[in-house]
């Protein structure tokens, strides 16, 4: 059914809330607590909780102001009786252990982007790459989908970019430093970072310190034809988007499996158009990797992953025993 | 901070929801879409969703009627930032394939129950339970947290059940038949029922039909003063609540593992009492076990995990190869 929006000032951030009248629960047959789909302008669909407001009468619906803002401003949506997707049928296949193909994990990951899947679907999709894992081939698929599922610059030349897998106090000084050096030899380093996740400053942090981190996908290529390198703050530009939902809710569960890691990492650099890749491990008894075997097997399957995705790719284990600088 | 409450007309289940003036985000550091920490009166804790609305000012929250009910309709509470319960690194690590102490289980339990954790950390321990699975052990322990976070019935006489695993078509006429047999033998027989969750009628609504099935704790425990048996449905009881959570978490993601499945029926029949149990296996190519050796493994650990909880059980392998009655 059509129904008319209506607009409460309140921010829930990317969390997915629909009011909806008596009368809307009645013609659909919607109960609190549950989901409804939701049909937004140009027929992208999403779905959101369904809270029964007894203030609101006639097809209206209410949302946050975040949530409208999500949806694309609509004065106007349509509303359908929530049916389970088939992503949902690929989770739970996964955590029964069994190998997804590439369709089912794009099926997956478009909806984790277009909000079709909650926190709760999410949450095991992580949870069984956790418990079950995944093999060089989902990890290539894995990375894909979520490449796709977002913005992807190109630039004329070839790209190069170093990541450290992190996990070392001090660490992000490494790329401050290593960065204009490299774009000084004339290779072009269009570095994206994040702010703090766990540590009081990410590498984007520290940067914005010495200059601004904040630009649009427009300001990054007009940047790039004047000078070789930046790092800048990766969160604007909308690239692998599904990275940022999922890291969220592994956030909350407190874990990283290895697969979503490497697909975190390496989707950044795709969208980025990166085609060489300096990948540093840190080992040690405090950092993410504490021996130099698990070192090497990291290092392997990063490497599988990265030809997998066409990225020439090399890793450098490295000191990880104390505080660096 | 001590805040006021304001209750909105609104009903999202149980989906937990603190609307926060601009004031309470600010001094407690809180952003939409986070989590805050609830104390209600005598000590109660819980955690909600931020929800930052600008309509609101000063010390004042906002609750849903529904969420304001489950708080025990206080007119002021205590908030506290949140920090991340220790349940949450115990699911961590059932993910990671290791085994839970019975202090572990208890912790997470008391916390599904209590609202500490929520959908997001419910579906990994579900997810947990599904790929990396529980020992008897565990299950035993898993059992015992759900029923001692609950009400228990107890009677002065020996207390019989049964109980079919289902997935057979027609299969709650069986109980309909066989519970006022057994008590008209003269042995005791309180068989809690549920409605229906997947078929379009559970044992509940079926019974229904012929009597009333809604009763509260007092009218149970008068009732049984005068007969010895009775089908009724369990809803209303309060016998195991952490089982209903799970259940809906675990219909979200349409699965059912095996070690929650046990804990689920065994919780409510220990809650009521019940220390001599026959458990139906329905074996059949369309019934939850499609061969006899599934059936007689299943046989096994049921019975086991009884025995860990003082059950006197017997399993019954039976034909569920076509729809019955």
């Amino acid at each position: 059914m059509k129904v008319k929006v209506e607009v409460i000032n309140v921010d829930l951030s990317d969390h997915r809330i629909a009011y909806v009248s008596k009368d809307v629960a009645k013609e659909l047959d919607l109960a609190a607590g549950g989901r409804v789909k939701i049909i937004a302008s140009e027929g992208k669909v999403t779905t959101a909780f369904v809270a029964v407001d007894s203030s609101l009468s006639g097809a209206v619906i209410a949302v946050p102001s975040s949530f409208h803002t999500i949806l694309g401003s609509p004065e106007e949506l349509e509303l359908k009786p929530y049916i389970i997707p088939s992503s949902v049928n690929y989770i739970r296949r996964k955590l029964e252990g069994e190998k997804l193909t590439k369709d089912e994990i794009y099926e997956i990951i478009r909806d984790v982007v277009d909000g079709v899947l909650t926190d709760v679907e999410i949450a095991a999709f992580v949870s069984a790459q956790m418990s079950v894992g995944m093999d060089i081939d989902e990890m290539v698929n894995l990375t894909r989908a979520m490449v796709d599922t977002g913005n992807k610059l190109q630039f004329e030349e070839p790209v190069y970019d170093i990541h450290s897998i992190g996990g070392v106090p001090g660490n992000s000084k490494v790329s401050i430093v290593a960065v204009p050096t490299i774009a000084s030899a004339g290779i072009l380093i269009p570095k994206t970072s994040s702010r703090a996740i766990t540590s009081p400053a990410g590498t984007a942090d520290t940067m914005e310190v010495f200059a601004p981190v904040n630009f649009t996908v427009e300001e990054v290529k007009e940047l790039l034809k004047r000078i070789k390198g930046f790092i800048i703050w990766g969160g604007t530009l909308g690239l692998a988007p599904a990275d940022d939902i999922l890291i969220r809710v592994e956030y909350v569960l407190r874990v990283d499996p290895l697969s979503q890691m490497i697909a975190s990492i390496l989707s950044k650099k795709l969208s980025m158009g990166v085609q060489n890749l300096l990948i540093d491990i840190p080992v040690g008894r405090e950092a993410k990797v504490d021996n130099i075997e698990e070192g090497r097997k990291l290092a392997s399957i990063f490497t599988q992953v990265g030809q997998g995705l066409g990225i020439n790719m090399t890793c450098a284990i490295t000191y990880g025993g104390q505080p660096i600088g």
